[in-house]
Parts: structure tokens; sequence; C-alpha cells
């Protein structure tokens, strides 16, 4: 018996996200099925290659802070500016200090970090995000968010949950540990709630085909990101 | 008989700007019936105050210019891309030469209108334009923008209509002539046309509260821009 | 001997912020010698006419936290980002807070003040604040913040210092307490020397002529929005 | 004796342009000397190939216009606007409608191109310049999108002035001379003016270093783009 999201995470059996993760099912499944998720669920991903992913995920980091804080500046309530301000301060201040000790631990220095360029994949994909944020409203922004946060939650939940992925010995254990988790899960469902509730305002199924165009354009530059480490410099 | 926005001009009898239009009577009407409009059907207006007002009118162009530049920028289609451009050069090309050599016939010249500080009506009403535009989608944009051109339509229209409106020695009878002559109902309804379209298409039924109440402010701001040129220097 | 800020306040004797305040001195002192100020100082404000402005001033809040998160936004390095979020972070979660409980010793309740509809002066002020914002980088939008923030302080510095303003029994000697308090003087000071550094970043002395037209008409506004509490409903 | 932009084309000797272009030497000699632009000038390049790149070079002009758009919202003089405004007309209603044409000569119609998905060069060139576009002010802006310009102007310039570029019987003989005709040559020139002008007005010098980079970081994103049609569908 395969893991699927919708019995096994059903708060993807409906809502806007599930709609829109299940009407982009095959850029989708290219994303989490993709060579380097199977690589990390077997340990066989050279390290080398990951940590050049890394240094590009720390880059991401920083171009996704500045993403919520067009959420801060678009949202239409109090309510809606803290969630997103807290977002912003979470990232800023919590999560790239803990993407830092854990590159750390394969060996890279935030100062190493900082003097990398941007690949070809981290700009198309961050500026993408950014540019449907300045044209859009909270409700596209949000959406173009929302691969990022669903897909390493449905990754982290699927190989965690399969027999076949490596444990003992396997280098990336940890990083499936972390999206995973319980705090992880907790992020991703909050992230989904959040696009039922902006959706119903802000018209989601009127404007669906939009949203959906630009989800499924998200969703492909999140599957090309996987490979941000391994082309050359820009 | 009464002349009625519905009767007389039946395209605002249905459709998303005849809605919003109804749905925000009051302040509509405060718009449309201001003492200044009243002082411009019977002659009334001392013409100190006008000229004033023209040199608001000819810093509020170049701020609209600026709106429309970003539908330009937030279009999803060609069509739209190319229909907000044909109004940014209208204007810029145009429609400000043409109120250059009106507001000549009034003793004013550019080099006099230029040197103006905007005022704080000017400023609230185009900044929140503005801001509306960047925050929103094209849809926020465009309704924004509406009320200024269909009121003036819809004014031109109605004083034009009406038999208590002066014509002889009115020096404002040009201006009246202006706003309800067939170049200008022209735009109005191709703009009512525009909104109807794009209102389907970002889903304004569903988000209709807050397009209102956007509308509402801008309605608001406009009635506030007639005393632009009353007030002192900011 | 009177105060002056220069001797009183030597960080405004040098740099950006001093530069760009003594070269619009006579906005400036419009807006820190405004009758309103004067009557804060004596106590003479009527009250109702105060909780008008401190409505005025919550919503102003909402419009402020929006300008600095469009600052995390447009900042090109981490520190930049982090300092635009904690400000952010301090708005809406800690100042929002302080300005409540105030209200509430005035008898207002959030509920009342959320249900309010925003000032014509309140209009021009921060939405010419967040077009600035988006037209310009980052030193624009902050140069455009500035005036809110020295003027504040250099008001709570001198009225504090004045022997002749009234502390018995002035129902307004909290808030010039607290706009001369050590904590907010504090970050009056720390905005004065971010405007420095960033100043020497982006060219400050070679588009000055630029930054001191948005800075005069910035201060233009923040004088107007005294008198927020005082003109009726939009 | 090599053709050398300094000495051939005198405008490029000086300036912010040609300061720029120098100080990123190596990344410009691998943009306008890329393998892709010598299989034009020997006419080695797979026919097939080209018309990948023509269709995102159609999708790319859109995108062009969309950053100019912005050049009008940004804009601090009418001038400036109606600059940027005539560009956006001649792009939208001139440039495509020829590109189309030339397109046409390859049996592409633009219905064909309308349907393709942007490439990950696209995306990642044309979001990066719309990400400073909104992030910067209207000088960071023009640099971003001087690259392509005046990349195009030289490389038309000296292919169709070096005798080993092939004529007869290359299919991009026409390609080669379009870029290097009068009419483009002219906007070239007029686009490093503009530079040189804005440069001045916003304190080019004082902030260079980010400029730069911003500049270099265009530069690297138009070399990649030679290649958007090689690349398989994102």
């Amino acid at each position: 018996m395969t893991w699927t999201a919708e019995r096994h995470w059903p708060v993807l059996a409906q809502g806007l996200a599930g709609r829109l993760r299940r009407d982009s099912a095959g850029d989708w499944d290219r994303f989490i099925h993709h060579p380097f998720v199977r690589s990390l669920a077997d340990g066989t991903l050279p390290e080398e290659e990951f940590r050049r992913f890394l240094v590009q995920d720390y880059l991401y980091l920083i171009q996704y802070a500045r993403a919520y804080a067009l959420a801060i500046y678009k949202g239409a309530t109090l309510e809606d500016m803290r969630s997103a301000s807290a977002i912003v301060t979470g990232l800023l201040d919590t999560e790239l200090a803990l993407h830092i000790a854990y590159c750390a631990s394969w060996g890279l220095t935030e100062a190493d970090m900082q003097g990398q360029p941007e690949s070809l994949e981290l700009l198309a994909y961050t500026r993408f995000i950014l540019d449907r944020a300045q044209t859009g409203d909270l409700l596209d922004l949000i959406v173009t968010l929302a691969p990022c946060l669903i897909g390493y939650g449905e990754i982290g939940a699927r190989l965690h949950a399969d027999p076949a992925t490596r444990r003992e010995g396997n280098p990336y254990w940890p990083w499936i540990a972390l999206y995973s988790g319980e705090k992880f899960t907790g992020f991703v469902e909050a992230g989904i709630r959040t696009l039922d509730t902006l959706g119903a305002r802000y018209g989601a199924d009127a404007r669906y085909p939009m949203l959906l165009s630009e989800f499924r354009t998200s969703v492909r530059l999140e599957a090309a990101f996987w490979l941000a480490g391994q082309s050359g410099p820009l």
C-alpha cells in the first residue's frame, strides 16, 4: 500500500491547496518524486552536490522573507499583517539561524554562503514569486508561495512513513526528520488553512484559472530548484 | 421629470460599475451633486477658484497616468497591456496638451502649473489610488480609478440635459460640453465595459465587499477633490 | 535662552537628518511649533479633539507598519532587513498595544478606532509615504519616514525642557513624557544614525535635491496631520 | 586589427554605460562572444534551435514592456514619463509586430508563440529585472535593462563590421543587419545617453558598487538567455 497525500494527510483532500495540488498532478509528481528527492531517501546523493544545494537554499530563504514582507504590506487586516510579520521574523531570526547551524554540520559557514552567487534556478524561482507578489494581490502571493511549503511537508511525511527510506547511516535522514517533524508539519497545516481563508475572502473560485497557472509555474520552478546546486555558476 | 443615470444612461443599470455606484449612493450623490458642480452649472463659481482647481487637475492627470502605467505592468494579457498603454499615451500626449490649451484660455501657462505644490486633496486621492494599485491586482486598480471616469461622464450628461443649466454667458459651459461630448462619453462607456470584463475574470462578485470599500473611498476622495483649489497651500 | 535642536540635541547638528531639517526650516517650524503642539504644552487642547486625533494616530500606525514592511522588502543586506523587521514587529506587537492602552485611558476602545474612517490628512500623508516607498529605493523610503520620528522626538525633548510647559493638571503631560522619554529618544537617535548610514551607501549627497523635496512634502503632511482629528469625516 | 567597442563606438569610451561595461569585462565578453553569437555569425546555428530562441525572445519582449511600464510609474518628470511611455508603445505596437513578422519568415505564428511556456532562462532574466525595478528607483531599473540594449547594439555593430561574418547564404544575416542598422543603433545611443542623464541625477557615482552588481547579474542572465531555446521545457 503506497502513501497517498489525501489518505495520509486529510487536510489535502479538500480545500484550495488540495484542489491546486490535484489539478497540477503531473508537475506536482515531478517535483515531489524528483530524482534528487529519491537520492535523499536512499542516501546516494553526492555530498558535494548537497552542499551546493544548501548554499542556494540559504540564499532562497532571504528572498522568501522578502516575499512575506510584501504579504505584510498587502494584508488588509491587522490579523493578516501580524501573521505575515511573524513569518518574516521567524525566517530572519530563527529559520536562518537553524539553517546556518545545520549547514555548519556540513562544513559550511555563513560567510561562505553569503559570498556565493545566486543560481539561475534560484533567480528564476524567487524573482517569479516576487513579481507575482507585486503584480497580484495577497491571494496571488500566498498561492505562489504555497508549493514550497506544502511540497516539503508532503515529501517529509512520505519519506518518513516509507519503509524503503534508508535511516541508518543516511546522511540525509536528519533533513527528512526535519521536514516530517511536528513543528514543520504544524507550519504546513497552518499555511494550508490560511490558503483556504484567503481563498474565500479574495474570490479564489472565480479566478481559479489564473491561480492554477501561477501555482503550476511555481511547482515547476520548485522542481527545477532541486538542481540549483548542480548547474555551474551563472 | 429628473434625470436618472439608469434611465438616461442604460449602461449603468447593470454590470459591476452600476452595482458599485448604486451601493455607494449617498457618497455618490455628494460627489456628483457637490456645491462646486452646482456652481459650474449656474456659472456662479468664482473664476479664481476655478483656476486653482484647473492647476490641481493638471497635476492630477500626471498621477493618473502613473496609475495607468501600473495597469500596463499588472495586465495579464497583451490586450490588457495594450489597452492600458493606449490610455497612458493618450493622457501624456493628448489629454495633457488639451488640458494645457484649455487652461491657457483661463490665462494659465504650463510653467505656472508645474511649479504649484500638490494640495492635500490631490495627494490623498492620487496616492490612495496608487497604493491600492500596488497593493491589489488589476481589478482593484481599475475599480479605484472608476469613480473619476464614470462620475465626470454622469455629471457631464446630467448637466447637459438639465434645462436649468445655464448656457448663455456661463464661463463653465465649455467644461460641461467637454464632459458631455461624444468623445468623452465614448471613453466612459469603454471604461464601464472594461470593468465588467475584468470583474468577471478576476472574481469581482466573490470579493465584492473589498471592492465596494475601495470604490467608496475613491468616491469620497473625488468629492473632496472639488475643493482642491479652495484650500490654501499645504 | 531658548531650546535649540542643534545645541540640545547634537545629533542633529550634522549628518543627513540635520541637513534635511535645516534646509526645510520654515516647514519644519510650522510642524513642530504648530498650534496643536502649543495647546498640548499648555493643556488647552479640547479633549474631544485629542480623542479624534488619537483615533487617526492609531490608523496611522498601521500604515506606518506597511511602509516599514516595504523597507524589509527593499533592504539590500540581511542587517537592513532585520532592522526593518524588528521595527514592523515592534509596531504591530508592542506599539499598537501601548497605543491602545493609552487610548483606553481616554475612553477609546480598539473596536471604536478600527471602525473609524481614515481622514483626508491621514490618507494624504500615509499614501504619499507608501507611494514614495514603492517608487524610490530604500533611501527615499527612510527619508520620507524621517520627519515623523525626528519631529516627535524633538517636540518631546523641547516641551519637556521648556519651563513654560504645564505639568500639573495637564492631561497631555503623559503624552509629552512619552515622546521625551529615554526609550523613544533611543528610537529617534537610532533612526538618525540609520539615515546617515543609508545616505552614504545610496548616494544621498548627489541626489539631495530629490530627497529634500520629498522630506519637505512629508514635513508639510505631518504638520497637516495635527488637524486630522479636527476636520469632519471625509 | 580587431573591432573594439571604444574605438568603433566612441559613445562607450566614457559615461556610465561604458564604465559599467568595462568593469564587468569578463561577463560582458562571455555574453557578446557567446558560442550562440558565433554560430549566428558563421551561419552554423541549427535552425530549430533558433526558432525556439525566437519564441522565448517574443515572450521576453512582453516582460520587457512591463519593465518599461514601471519606468513610466517611477519617472520623476513628465519628460522621463513620456520617454518611457514611447518605449512601451513602441514595444507593444511596433516591435512586437515586427518580431512577429520576422518570426513568420521562420514559419512561426503568433498563436504558436503565445502558447509556449517561459523557459527557466527567461523567467530568471525578466523577473530579476522586474524585481530590481520595483525594489530600486528609476536608475536601478534603467541600469538593469541596459545590458540587453547595449549588448545587442554592440554585437550587431561588431558582426556587421567583421569581414569573417558570413553574409551570403547565412540565414541569420537579416538578424545581424537588424541589430547593426541605423534605427536600432539610434535606440542604443539614445539609451546610453539616458543612462548618463539619469546617472547624474540619481547619484550613480556614489552608489556605483550596487549598480555594478546589478548590471553584472543582468549581463550574466543575458548570456544565459542565449540558451533559452536549447534547454527543454521547464
